[in-house]
């Protein structure tokens, strides 16, 4: 039985506050907010209990493991407490909007040896799992070109889109994690063609809202993703890996199953109405990765060194975004 | 809060016991079996207590709903206690083997005003609901011709079938319930063809895993079935409804979303493996439907009229299987 | 080259004369009618000669093969007259409306050794072709349950209906063929239950337009066949054959690839406007299938023996929708 | 009724030799080649003569239009005769592989007004017709992402990479111009990333076998366009337009429409062998749209112009995959 604290309790602390409570072998111990009114609703709601100050998350007595939640400019400060405090921790994404600054928490954590895992949760979506078993198994041969869609119903308010560090570092970075764990390559280069198209207004930041990446593998392999703020049509995630001998797809997954035939036409169930609806199965299962490694002893599936490379990619992608030339990557 | 008892803590009582303590409007008070171990065990997985007498369940007082899922020789013993202490029930199906005292049970639970719901639960599946929907708005126009698959990956043991009261009695029942609720009709006549083709010992008790029944609808529709205890390909339910204006049709369902292309194939998931992980949705669905008209003073969604309308459609089934003749229905 | 006669020039002729016309291996020598100018007219279509007499067609010496495609009431007559001159033929279905006088043509023409075959051209439908590769690979196992359906868009005008012989002989009696050659069995009994329910004026005649055929086979594997006159979707032709191992399926064909997301739906083409255009391609391979064994002095891919048989399975069926009794059928 | 000569007897030219055979409003009256027996033969199959001097095809007096299909170098002056004779022409893609030549020569023939197509053949694809219809009435709103697949699976001999002018100017053209197409507009940058993952032998032409395109339109909208000169899984041709409102998807085509279902997979059928099964129907579309704009007198639905705008895009693309620059795209 891991005791495991929740530090943030928004929206998506509150999801994995469901998926820590659910969890057979996580006693979910505290709850720790900025708001405390929301660390206390959210504590009552599973039968935990709020922690109204960090140092009872890091008194290194009562608790296993810290699940980081909270914004992300208290990443890394909660990744060096959990550190010092020999805490184990699951840590969303990004480690931090700044690269150096995540670089030099991160290599605080690593030479604390505490076992620390960055949620990159679409590492545990079932289709991505299944891809990567295909793709291991070498039933498409050589990686040769893979294609990722992704794209969500809603624009981000102005407000988040001035903090986001733009389209690639916070939607895209998610694919680019992708890239490297389904074809255990380091991309070399990076070229991103971008445009401001649901909302012009977020060209103030220098965002883009649709956007296509294009990576180059060290076996030469050609990556393309292609990113896009607002659809009409629900949430749309799809990911391709063409190799040598084969192509092995994961298509974009209805809402129903059934299909009304009448007329000339055919009408079924489109796609998700959101991110949040299509991934949702997957916090639990990062958390049960999660959880599993710690039982074991074994290493963390998604370390924080993953965490800054996809980010790494991102810094390179967002710099070609305004160069208009093929950037290389480069990885702290 | 409804306070829910649990009787029959096997397998699927098991299943009916995670629905419970999961519901947040239900306080899984209690569970019986006649094995007090098994009670023991269900009851301590979910916090809940287990009882040795059924005294307890029926006292009245500390219960307000009791969950049937005890062997279906019991059903109807339950029922009256559960009628005779004012205690609402959903009863897992057939109410009993027999029909004329599955009658007399329901006319007592009838009499005594306690809500009584069959567990008729794939009236809750996603894709039933949907299909309902469609029907129901008039989007295929008027029923004229349903089709319904229902095929199961494994034979069952032979000591169950000489008890089960045959395939269409046990399998095909829960078809002839949706036939009723999909179309609104009670049909008129039935005919049934039947094989035993996996396990011809089967024939010994005079049943059937391979069959064939079609029904006529007082509007003349038509509606046909087919069921199998046998497949090679996992668990296979569909259901397809036609009107006079266009076709509603739940396809099989799949097991994952990629797919292989090489040489000149594709390969994709197939179904489910077995019934279970088919339906398994459909018992906190119908729980849900249950504990929601109990809370809000409504009819339930499934009447005990209908588990013994469904039985007598397969009384005639039966008959018409030895006969050979289209057989008229008769409703208790 | 084969110098081929083609009689009867009305639509299904027509269609018939162009597949003559565009086969490398045939010359199509001479078109008949009843209705000179219509026989004038597609003979000039398609570069040929019209024959004002049969004794023309049926001179032993400038024609090898004659195709019927004349009125049924004809066939009978065309068939005895082509055994009579030594000329090999290829017969619309059904050889005669009467079995018995069906019968009595058939002997004739096998006593005079022509090569002679029936137009069962859904033989030859690509997706049936791949069904009946795939069953006698074994790759399903054991056959235990075949599924037909076969709907179409309008229901026929009542005075073909007086004259048809019925939803069972006119329809169905294809996917009876079907049925011998995909499973390679003959049915040893029937049932029918159906309905007139488009067009309530068929009952006069003692027709139905939405019916449901169950057979049985020798091995005790079961056979479901639905047919309808008038749908609200277009042309809907499957078959499905599950064998002990496994199942395979052939979907309703779509007119196009396009599919377009909006909202929470998707939608895509639905089927072919009618049965001709599902099924046009079988003319010429039918066509093709005939001129084949003429050329090679191989036995026809469908005897007239197999028309028969089909249409024994239909006489039986047609008692069986009056009597409400399963009916064993009698091959002639 | 319009008198046709073909130039050029090969493979393509053997193609269009039976479209124009089979078109019922084409006299095809010669057939030249610069391999007089090729030219025999194939005039022979169809009932045509061969041309053993050009003059003859260009005395302006039997012939009314010329369908070019010799090879690429002689293309410009085939087109430049034509324009003098007077004779209209449809002419295979690339009017020549140097774009300054082809300029002068498409200058040419707009000044001599004769009606002039270049060979985009996959305009006339049904699902490309059908995504267009989609596209230009609105039903996905403003175009902002198109996404294009093209992957054939066999690498073309060296000899032939030689001289083909890489796999930007050969194969992804045909998405260059259909990007035109769909949209209605022009593409004014360019950015190729591309590697040669199949046979790297062709990096000594400079030439990739694997590479992403991407494209910005005017309004900002992106196009990414993947190209694959050898997949292990045959011809792979899809395209999507994604706009403001929704998302038009023309699947990737299958060869077949059975599946088979067995322990926990479905096999059903993969893609066409080769690029040519795929496309084949576009050549008798393609002629069809010429004829009858020759007939009405109205425009030919593919200029010259065509020709070039795609054939500069593919300029600026080839420029890019050297440079690693988004390349501005400038038209003649």
């Amino acid at each position: 039985m891991q005791r495991i604290a929740l530090v943030g309790a928004g929206f998506i602390g509150s999801v994995h506050a469901a998926a820590l409570a659910a969890h057979p072998d996580v006693d979910l111990v505290l709850v720790h907010d900025v708001d405390a009114d929301r660390a206390e609703a959210v504590a009552a709601r599973h039968g935990s209990r709020a922690a109204t100050r960090l140092e009872e998350v890091f008194d290194g007595e009562h608790v296993d493991a810290v699940l980081i939640a909270s914004s992300t400019d208290t990443h890394t400060e909660h990744l060096r407490r959990a550190a010092d405090a020999g805490v184990a921790v699951l840590c969303e994404k990004p480690i931090d909007g700044d690269l150096a600054r995540a670089v030099d928490a991160v290599e605080h954590v690593e030479a604390s040896g505490v076992p620390a895992m960055v949620g990159f949760n679409r590492r545990f979506d079932r289709a991505n799992v299944e891809l990567k078993r295909v793709v291991d198994a070498g039933e498409v041969g050589e990686v040769e070109l893979v294609q990722m869609t992704n794209r969500g119903p809603v624009s981000p308010p102005l407000e988040y889109v001035a903090v986001s560090g733009g389209q690639l570092r916070d939607q895209t970075v998610h694919f680019f994690d992708l890239t490297r764990w389904l074809t255990g390559q380091d991309p070399v280069e990076v070229h991103v063609l971008g445009s401001a198209l649901a909302d012009p207004r977020i060209t103030r930041y220098g965002d883009v809202d649709t956007s296509v990446a294009v990576l180059r593998l060290p076996t030469g392999a050609v990556v393309q993703i292609d990113s896009v703020r607002r659809t009409g049509y629900g949430y749309d995630e799809r990911v391709e890996v063409m190799g040598s001998t084969g192509l092995a797809q994961a298509a974009a997954q209805r809402t129903g199953s059934v299909t009304r035939f009448g007329g000339t036409e055919a009408v079924s169930a489109g796609l998700h109405a959101g991110w949040f609806e299509r991934v949702q199965p997957t916090y639990a299962a990062s958390l049960a990765g999660f959880v599993a490694a710690l039982e074991a002893g074994t290493p963390v599936p998604v370390t924080l060194r993953d965490g800054l490379r996809a980010q790494a990619i991102a810094e390179a992608a967002t710099v070609s975004l305004r160069s208009g030339r093929t950037e290389e990557i480069r990885y702290p």
